[in-house]
C-alpha cells in the first residue's frame, strides 16, 4: 500500500496504524505518558491487534493497559485474548472492573471465555454478573460441543408482526445498541418464529406499512443442536449475516453471525487439513499445544501406518531369492511406491475437497472413477515412457527392465488413483470423515499393491 | 431436523423446500401449470437452489422457467448458474429480456459472468446494458485476476461530512433499493475517503448530529491492487461487513462484501490443498475440468517428483553388493521411507497451515524447529521400540537388526520432522508458495534422506 500524504489528515493506513508497537507501548507505559497512550489507543489501534500485541505483556502491564481502554473497547480486547492472557488479566483486576467488562461483553463470548477458564475463575466470573445472565449462560454452555446453540448469540431484535415500521425503527433506536446484529430483526409470536426483516426493507419501505406486510417467510433457520458446520454452510451458500437458531418448538433461541459462521469455517478447514495430514485435530493452535499433547494427536496414525507397512514387507521377504538373484530391482521400489503414493494423494486429496465443499457426492462415484481411470491412463503412459528413457540413457537396466518398470507403473497409477478417488467416497458413505481417507492411509495402501504388482510383474518377465 | 405440525402455517422447513424437486418442476412445465409453478418459485425457493436444480435442464426448459421468476430472483439466479448454462440461458433469451438480467445484476456479478463467456456472447450482453454501467464494465474488467479491483462491487452509500443523520437516514431510503449492502455507508470529500458510520449508529443517535461528529475515521481499507485474499482476511480478522476500496489517490470505488469474502477464502483455501496435494489448482471445479486438464495440473510435480526419485535410486544402486548380502534389508525400505513421508508431511502440514492462518512466521523458526525436534524425540523413541518387539516377534531379525532398524527410524524420524517444518518457512521467505512444500516434495526429500541413513548405517553394523 503506497503512502500519500494528503490523506493523513484523516485516515490511518494499515502500515502506519502499526506504529503502535509493542515496544511502543511499553516505553510510554514506563514513562507513564498514560493520557497519550490512551488516546492513542483509542483512536487508532483494533481491539484484535491490541491483544496479539500484547501476548507476551506481564500481568501488571496487561493490567495498566486494560485500565486505559474505554469500557466497550476493554471487553472486546479481552474477547480477543488467549486463554492464558485472559487468566492472568482477571487475575490483576478488581471484582466491580470485572463486573465492567462481564456487562459489557456479547453472551457468546462470555461463554467462550468460561469454557477455557480453570472453575475457581468461573466462579469468580459468574460471580462478577447478574442474575439473568448468569441463567443464560448456563442454558448456553449446556448446548454441546460444535453445535449451533454453543456458537450462538441470544441478543438479537424480535419485532412483532402488527408493529409499524415506524414503531420498528422506534424499537431498533431503543434497544439496538446493545445487540450484536441488528441487520436482520425477527418476527415472532408467542415467542415463535414466523418472519423475519431486512433493516433495509424497514428503511426503504413507507412507514405507515406494518411489518406482517413486508416480512418475509420463506425463512431460514437452524436448531440449536444443528452441526455449527452446517449452520456455516447455510450462511455461506445464501450470503446471509445472521442465520435464526429455534429450538424444537419452533421457538426464537438466539442468532449466529456472519462473522462467528467465517471462524467455524476456519477452524473446521484446519481440522480437515490436519485429519489429511494423520494428525488428530485439537482446539488448540500450534503453539498453544504442548509437545506430549503433539506427540499424542500425532502417533495414533503413525503407529497404525507403520504397523500396516508390514505388509509390505512381507510379501517382500515373500521374494527374497529374487532379490539375491537381481538386486538391482530394490533400487526402483522407492521410486515406484512414491510415484503411487503422489498419484492417488492427488486423487483422494481433490475428492475429499470436492465433498467439503458439497461439489461431489457418494452418487457420483461412477463418474468420479471413470474421470480417474481416464486421467490415470493418460498419466501413466507419459510417465512410463519418459522413465523408461531414463532407466535405459542411465544405463539402470535394458529394454527388459524400461518395459517392466512401466508396465508396473501403468498399473500402480491406474490402482492408485481408483482408490484415492474410491475411498473418501465410500467412507462419506458410511458416515466417516473423508478427510482420514488422505495421503497417509492411501500411500500405504498404494504401497502395498504396488510392491505385490512389481514382484508378480518381475517374477512372470524374469522367470524368478 | 424435525418436523412440528404448529408451525407449518408461517414457516418454511428447509426439507419441505426440497419437495419443489427437478422432476416436479419439470412435470408441471409439462403440465403447463405455470401460475402454480410461479407460485412456488417465489415462495418456496432460494435463486442458489433454483440454479444447482436446473444444471441438467435443456435451453427450452431453462428459458420457461426463468420466465415465470420476478426480476430480481432471476438476475440472481442467473449469476448462481455456471458458465454452460448461462450461454446457454442467454441463447435462448430476447434482447429486451436479457437487458433486464443486466440491469437488475450487481456489477461484480456481472463481471465474473462476462470474464468466463465466449466473446460473441459477451458482445451481445454488453450491447444489453447502457452505457454508463458498460464503461463501469470495462474498468473493473481492467483489474488483474485475484485483485481486490476484480471482486470488488461499485454500488455503496457515499455520505457527506455536513449531513445530518436525518439527512443521511434519508438518502439511505432514496438510494438504497439498489444497493448490495447498505450498511456501512462511506464519506467522502471530493471523492476521497475520509470516513465510515454504520447504520446501526445511524440509527440510535439523534437525528440532528451531523455525520463529521460520529463518523469513524480510523478506518480499515485496501487498494484496488491488493490481493484479494489479503482483502478477505482483512474482513474476517475485523468482523467486517464490507471494507472499502480506494484508488493511488485514496480515492473511494468500491466495497468488497462478506459474502464475497467469504467465497474468496473458500477458493484459497481450495488452491492451497491442491498445491499441496501436488496439483497445480484450477478456477474450475472437478468436474468442470477435462480428463486433458486434470491431467496437466497433475503431471508437472508427478514428472518432477519421479525424476527426483532418481537420487534414491543411485544410492542404492551403490550398495547393491549388501543387498545382494542380506536381501531381507531391502524389506524395510518401505516402512522406513513410509514412516519418514508421514512424520514430515504432519509437520509441514501443520506449519503450513499455521502460516496460512497468520499464527507462524519466519521469525518463529526456531522456536517450531525446537518443538518439532523434542516431538521427533518422543515418537521415534516409542515407534523404535514397537517396531523392535514387532520384527522380533515375528521372526523378521535378530536383536541386531531390530536395533539397526530403531536406529534408522530414529534418524529418519528428527531429520523428516525439521525438514517438514523447516521447508513452508524457508519458501514463505523467500516469497514462494509454502504450499509446495507439502507431502509430495517432503516425501521424496525424506525417502532420499532415509535410504542414505539407512544403508550408512547398516554398512557400519554389518561390515557389508
Amino acid at each position: 500500500m503506497e503512502k500519500n500524504d494528503e490523506r493523513e489528515e484523516y485516515t490511518y493506513d494499515n502500515e502506519e496504524r502499526e506504529e503502535l508497537t509493542e515496544e511502543r507501548i511499553l516505553q510510554m507505559l514506563d514513562e507513564r505518558k498514560f493520557k497519550e497512550l490512551k488516546e492513542e489507543l483509542e483512536n487508532n489501534m483494533y481491539p484484535v491487534d491490541l491483544a496479539e500485541l500484547m501476548k507476551d505483556f506481564t500481568q501488571k502491564q496487561l493490567v495498566m493497559v486494560f485500565r486505559l481502554l474505554a469500557k466497550e473497547e476493554a471487553a472486546e480486547t479481552f474477547a480477543e485474548m488467549d486463554s492464558d492472557m485472559r487468566e492472568m488479566l482477571i487475575g490483576g483486576l478488581t471484582d466491580s472492573e470485572l463486573e465492567e467488562v462481564m456487562e459489557e461483553m456479547y453472551l457468546d463470548d462470555t461463554v467462550d471465555v468460561l469454557e477455557e477458564m480453570p472453575a475457581n475463575v468461573v466462579d469468580r466470573l459468574l460471580m462478577a454478573t447478574d442474575e439473568e445472565t448468569r441463567q443464560q449462560i448456563n442454558q448456553l454452555l449446556q448446548y454441546p460441543e460444535d453445535s449451533a446453540g454453543s456458537v450462538m448469540n441470544v441478543d438479537y431484535i424480535a419485532l412483532r408482526k402488527e408493529m409499524t415500521v415506524a414503531d420498528s425503527i422506534l424499537k431498533i433506536r431503543q434497544v439496538g445498541l446493545n445487540k450484536e446484529t441488528i441487520y436482520t430483526c425477527y418476527v415472532t409470536e408467542k415467542r415463535k418464529l414466523i418472519g423475519m426483516v431486512d433493516v433495509k426493507e424497514l428503511l426503504t419501505t413507507s412507514e405507515s406499512k406494518t411489518i406482517e406486510e413486508i416480512m418475509d417467510t420463506n425463512l431460514l433457520y437452524a436448531h440449536t443442536t444443528d452441526d455449527q458446520e452446517e449452520v456455516a454452510q447455510i450462511i455461506s451458500k445464501y450470503d446471509l449475516i445472521a442465520l435464526p437458531i429455534v429450538d424444537h418448538e419452533m421457538c426464537m433461541v438466539g442468532i449466529v453471525t456472519v462473522d462467528d459462521a467465517m471462524e467455524v469455517l476456519e477452524e473446521e478447514t484446519t481440522e480437515d487439513i490436519s485429519i489429511m495430514a494423520g494428525v488428530n485435530p485439537s482446539d488448540d493452535s500450534y503453539f498453544e499445544t504442548s509437545v506430549l499433547e503433539h506427540v499424542k494427536s500425532r502417533l495414533p496414525w503413525l503407529l497404525f501406518l507403520m504397523l500396516s507397512a508390514t505388509v509390505t514387507q512381507m510379501i517382500m521377504n515373500h521374494y527374497e531369492s529374487a532379490l539375491a538373484v537381481m538386486p538391482q530391482l530394490a533400487g526402483f521400489i522407492p521410486m515406484l511406491t512414491g510415484t503411487g503414493g503422489n498419484c492417488g494423494s492427488q486423487s483422494s486429496t481433490l475428492v475429499i475437497r470436492g465433498i467439503s465443499v458439497g461439489e461431489i457426492e457418494f452418487g457420483d462415484l461412477f463418474k468420479v472413477i471413470f474421470k480417474e481411470v481416464r486421467v490415470a491412463v493418460l498419466i501413466s503412459l507419459i510417465l512410463s515412457v519418459v522413465n523408461g528413457i531414463r532407466i535405459i540413457i542411465m544405463g539402470q537396466g535394458d529394454v527388459m527392465i524400461a518395459v517392466t518398470i512401466g508396465l508396473t507403473m501403468a498399473c500402480t497409477i491406474v490402482i492408485a488413483k481408483v482408490v484415492g478417488c474410491t475411498l473418501p467416497l465410500l467412507a462419506e458413505k458410511v458416515g466417516l470423515d473423508p478427510a482420514i481417507m488422505a495421503t497417509p492411509l492411501i500411500s500405504t495402501l498404494v504401497d502395498i499393491s504396488t510392491i505385490s504388482v512389481y514382484f508378480a510383474i518381475v517374477s512372470a518377465v524374469f522367470s524368478l
